[in-house]
């Protein structure tokens, strides 16, 4: 765990130093000075300005140091050239933290490179903690501390809430939090992250998670190479309940691994990013009001448990559409129990539907004698209403709200939006947790998001009493050298972790042209071992369904002479004799990424893996149920249940694998950078799955 | 072409009885009158009720035939009980049209039955036309003939643009018109359809789609076994250039094809409906919002020529953005030409970033001068400028305007949006047809599926100039008997139209055990042939890979001995003997779907077909730039291109296959119901593809 820096002065200064301040309002070093003033920040402030006694009527300094007292944090709004001497300035003066808001640097490509540096010296010099450089700087909306600027900020309306954005992009960060609370989402602070000279992304959401008066974090996420810093953080947002609702851009600049295998190259960057979201507390979204939708919904404080969901409409269509658009985001609408169905006989129209949805069509009849009944149905984790908006809705908010008093689940209330019209019930029932969205389609996005986020949380909260089981203990293995390890070692070393192989005897070509018998029973694949040629199908050193121990001795000399000529001065280790294994073929792979860590991926092999990519990443090590979750992600799942009259393939014996494989590349990070299995044949239930052919890339150093 | 009735009385009606017409001014009987005093109508009202002498202040009348002079249309508000006698007054009054508001009949089930039956056979009684039951109406917006009932239609602010509405839910159609008149997209008509008991969806949007005051229709498809009449709307659509933007929801009823062949079971209904909507001129969205998205595009009349985007930002973050909006929507952003790049070096500042997006950041300085260079730009047939709200947009729009006006391209201007700002550039913006939208994702969206209807239109256009070429004529051949053919005959038929099978000869198992050598080069396949067989793998009727005589002769008693014990008493027509190809495996299709007609599918053989479903369906005929477009929409493509070391395959060889094969299920719909193509192997490009088994199905009757 990384130690993180106590920014409490940086997000709630008591005194803010100006530095540059300007009697400009409209320059950006004018308007922090003039925000604070007109929004009534209580703390002291102390614009430095070489040039006047005064700024925007406030006593000025010539430099940092003139202030009589220490400052919590300077806003350093002056050039990029000026920047550094500012910066050692304010470390002289014993200020802790500094905002740096010029453009100029880094981000401009080469123009900048030398802005950069003198900048990163005198961060390194002063010793100030520095946000920036080219940021639009810290907002603190409850004490109306803005060591930033931006249009967004002048509005009078905002109210501190329990969201905090940071942001990659100052501009998107101002936009999230204005669209934000236009929906009634309020912010408290605001962070845009700039260059990430000094501190960074993780920094800022790793303190605001940890603070009581932040629920959930808005951010904008451009890129990162710290992956593991990423995942940290998505584990700190799920464990204390607080998610982390991304926007992810740009692509990743994560370094792209070493290529030399076939698993490695089946991985993308953004899967790497994808992994992570999916593991830890990330909501991804695809724009800003999905954004706020989604928090919505976590602020309303009504957490699901489960994936399904019950309809109710007065209009067939809408309940249709609404129905439709939960689908489609992975929630389940399952009929109501007989229970259900008996006390809505008495309330529901004779030509009205008792189903899911339940629609009391023709006219809006009783929606909240309805609920009543619904709100108890078990078959239920969450509920839908579609009222008619104006004067029903209006009869009806005061019985809705009575239900939902009495209840726990997400309750969503959808009507037609008519702009301007109903806002005051809108917000009545939002204040009790009750979503309005105006859409199906945006309801639909958003619960499936959030119920997805309140799912992971409930399965990690299960985990940990359960406490974590593995099925094989921390092996010491002997992984000496560098590089391909061999076949043989390689499967080997699989069978330490409990991964089985395909019965196999490793001979000397002398050996095997001396046999009177079967090493092990026909047909047999023959493979040169040789740690010096990986890629043995490239080095044409493989010979499969031999067949006869005629056949074995010409495949033997056949696949030593392509292994010469292939690479003259490889040391064989001999000739692999192995069982021909069947079943469906499955790719596993376990990979140490350099900046995200272990992972384990698998596919089902063949076109599905190389063409389709249709391949499932999860960070090592795993739980059984992971890897469930994995194979339930891949497209061609159904193989498994049998394939053309093929009986169910054991996928107990996969789940298992995969799980030792995670605990293998987990366990010895330090030195294994690759695992590739491949293929792993996996029989029919109960008969386990072996691999056929493995290959283990130790680090190069 | 069906012919269609002309409903222009019952669109623009001059007078209007209102049968059952209520004092009760908030119940349905009362609505439509009051809306109308309300609003307006300048045509002539005729209350009917037989126990008041007015009605609202209107002169009422005991029934419709004491009515002085004929109506154009008669608003039936009486109950379900009512309706069909109100339907026999009208028609003896001479009433052309009927509205009939009141529910309760088939959409009920079992309920409404009879009370359907009854209605049906008053419409066939009476000869009027009539529209519903079950319905909210019709309203015409410019001359506020309100045959409807509904919250929306009180609105004083509705105003008539070039919008008709169309929807099988009253409700979703009022909504409908109601979020796109408060996004400035207005609506002319709107016809709620209800049951369609009479008129129906497509004598609606053909009716308006064909009227001058209409651009675009906005509707609402549940459900339709109309399959042949929603091709032919499709298509009048595409000829008049008038996008029907579509909400599609809820499964379809189309019947499902009877079992019995591969290629059908990979069809679904909703696969049809999709087909349908790419081959005509129709724009599905999932939600309002993005409907009025696109109408918006559309209204602007700005239509992109190609797929290719420039994006100009003054923000990085909203750079990245709007660039993978539009990506992830089929969009392009190539870099611009040297010419651009140089003319732009004076513009955008030494630290800005001159590609796509062309990035003019920190400060927003001059977008305007940019876009002015960028309009010429041979490269963007669109340009999306992303400015700043407030003051610096008010600037900036004269100067965007002045410049949109000398170029035809989509201009797209978006700002973070602020609640109740900028409302008039807003709207002077979008009256010059520059689209505003307020999120990244929503353009993203709207402007990708503008751009398909745009460019399917412009390939029709061409294709109309070009004229319709096909490869091959209409064959007469002799398709006798019922059901399944025989291989060789299937093969025979396809050899008609020019699609080679593999070498082949039939002979009896006599001539075969005869055989001093090979009737065709070893190694061959043996199949029994046999129309009572149709599924000879089933049977065990088949061996492939047979390399020698002896090997032949044995395989050929086998499968005879198998198809006899699998069908006794099937007529052998003797044993094919065939080439064994090799190359990819693909899988051919033609159905034709007795709702929607002749189609073909094309897809990569094995899991991706049956498992993943990864194939493409287009209507049958189609032309070879149709058969690309299906090859590029599979999943598995890539493997076309030579996949694990296999040179390119002949994708020429399948586009003639697929084109031939679309030119015989469409000549011979009339006796044709299915072909089966499966494994056609396509060899490497130059080299052709060949059937190697092949099922044609011809109509039981």
């Amino acid at each position: 765990m990384t130690t993180r820096p106590d920014l409490k002065k940086l997000l709630t200064p008591q005194s803010i130093a100006i530095i540059g301040a300007s009697t400009n309002i409209t320059s950006i070093s004018g308007q922090p000075l003039r925000l604070m003033l007109e929004a009534g920040y209580a703390g002291k402030l102390f614009p430095v300005n070489p040039n006047r006694p005064e700024v925007q009527g406030i006593k000025a300094y010539p430099n940092a140091q003139a202030i009589p007292e220490p400052c919590d944090v300077a806003l350093v709004a002056v050039s990029a050239a000026q920047a550094p001497n500012a910066l050692r300035d304010c470390g002289k003066a014993g200020i802790p933290f500094a905002v740096v808001l010029a453009g100029g640097f880094a981000e401009t490509g080469k123009y900048g490179e030398a802005a950069q540096r003198a900048l990163d010296a005198a961060i390194k010099e002063s010793g100030v903690r520095v946000v920036g450089p080219n940021c639009i700087g810290v907002a603190n909306i409850a004490t109306r501390a803005f060591t930033a600027f931006g249009g967004a900020l002048y509005d009078k309306s905002l109210e501190p809430g329990p969201v905090a954005v940071v942001s990659q992009s100052g501009g998107v960060g101002l936009s999230m939090m204005a669209h934000a609370h236009a929906r009634g989402v309020d912010t408290r602070y605001l962070v845009s992250c700039g260059n990430e000279a000094d501190l960074n992304f993780f920094d800022f959401v790793h303190t605001l998670l940890a603070q009581d008066d932040v629920s959930l974090v808005l951010a904008y996420l451009e890129s990162s190479l710290e992956g593991k810093q990423l995942r940290e953080l998505g584990k700190r947002a799920l464990e204390v309940g607080k998610p982390i609702i991304l926007l992810k851009v740009g692509n990743s600049g994560a370094g792209r691994r070493a290529a030399g295998s076939h698993t490695g190259k089946l991985t993308a960057d953004y899967t790497l990013f994808k992994a992570a979201f999916k593991e830890g507390g990330f909501i991804e979204v695809t724009d800003l009001h999905e954004m706020a939708d989604v928090a919505k919904l976590v602020l309303g404080g009504r957490w699901p448990k489960g994936r399904n969901i019950g309809v109710l409409t007065g209009s067939g269509g809408w309940g249709v559409m609404t129905a439709e658009a939960y689908e489609r985001n992975g929630l389940h609408l399952p009929l109501p129990t007989p229970a259900t169905v008996e006390k809505l006989r008495s309330v529901v129209a004779e030509y009205g539907t008792i189903g899911n949805p339940i629609d009391t069509t023709p006219v809006y009849g009783k929606q909240h004698e309805v609920l009543q009944i619904i709100v108890e149905e078990p078959n239920w984790d969450m509920l839908h209403v579609r009222s008619a908006g104006g004067p029903i809705l209006k009869e009806w908010t005061p019985k809705f709200l009575d239900i939902a008093k009495r209840c726990e689940k997400p309750i969503i209330v959808g009507w037609a939006p008519v702009p301007g019209l109903d806002v005051e019930v809108k917000h009545e029932l939002e204040k009790a947790g009750i979503y309005c969205p105006s859409f199906a389609a945006d309801a639909g996005r958003a619960l499936g998001l959030f119920t997805d986020f309140a799912l992971k949380r409930q399965q990690l909260l299960a985990r940990k009493n359960a406490g974590a089981a593995r099925p094989v203990e921390k092996q010491s293995l002997e992984l000496n050298g560098k590089g391909a390890l061999a076949e043989h070692v390689s499967k080997q070393t699989l069978a330490r972790y409990g991964i089985c192989s395909t019965q196999e005897v490793l001979l000397t070509l002398d050996a095997i042209l001396a046999l009177n018998a079967a090493p092990v029973p026909f047909p047999v694949a023959v493979k040169l071992a040789s740690a010096d040629i990986p890629h043995k199908t490239e080095a044409d050193a493989v010979r499969l369904n031999v067949r006869t121990l005629d056949e074995l001795k010409a495949a033997a000399k056949t696949v030593v002479d392509n292994g010469k000529k292939h690479a003259p001065n490889a040391r064989i280790d001999g000739i692999s004799v192995q069982e021909m294994a069947s079943g469906v073929e499955m790719i596993l792979g376990a990979v140490n990424d350099p900046h995200f860590g272990p992972y384990v991926m698998v596919g089902l092999g063949g076109v599905l893996t190389e063409v389709l990519h249709d391949v499932s990443h999860r960070y090592a090590p795993i739980t059984a149920d992971d890897a469930r979750d994995m194979l339930a992600e891949l497209k061609g799942a159904k193989i498994l249940d049998g394939y053309r009259g093929a009986p169910p393939a054991d996928v107990d014996a996969i789940v298992d694998a995969l799980v030792r494989l995670s605990c293998l590349i987990s366990d010895h990070q330090d030195r294994i950078v690759e695992i590739d299995v491949n293929p792993l044949f996996v029989k029919a239930k109960g008969n386990g799955a072996v691999a056929a052919d493995a290959l283990i890339v130790l680090r190069e150093t």
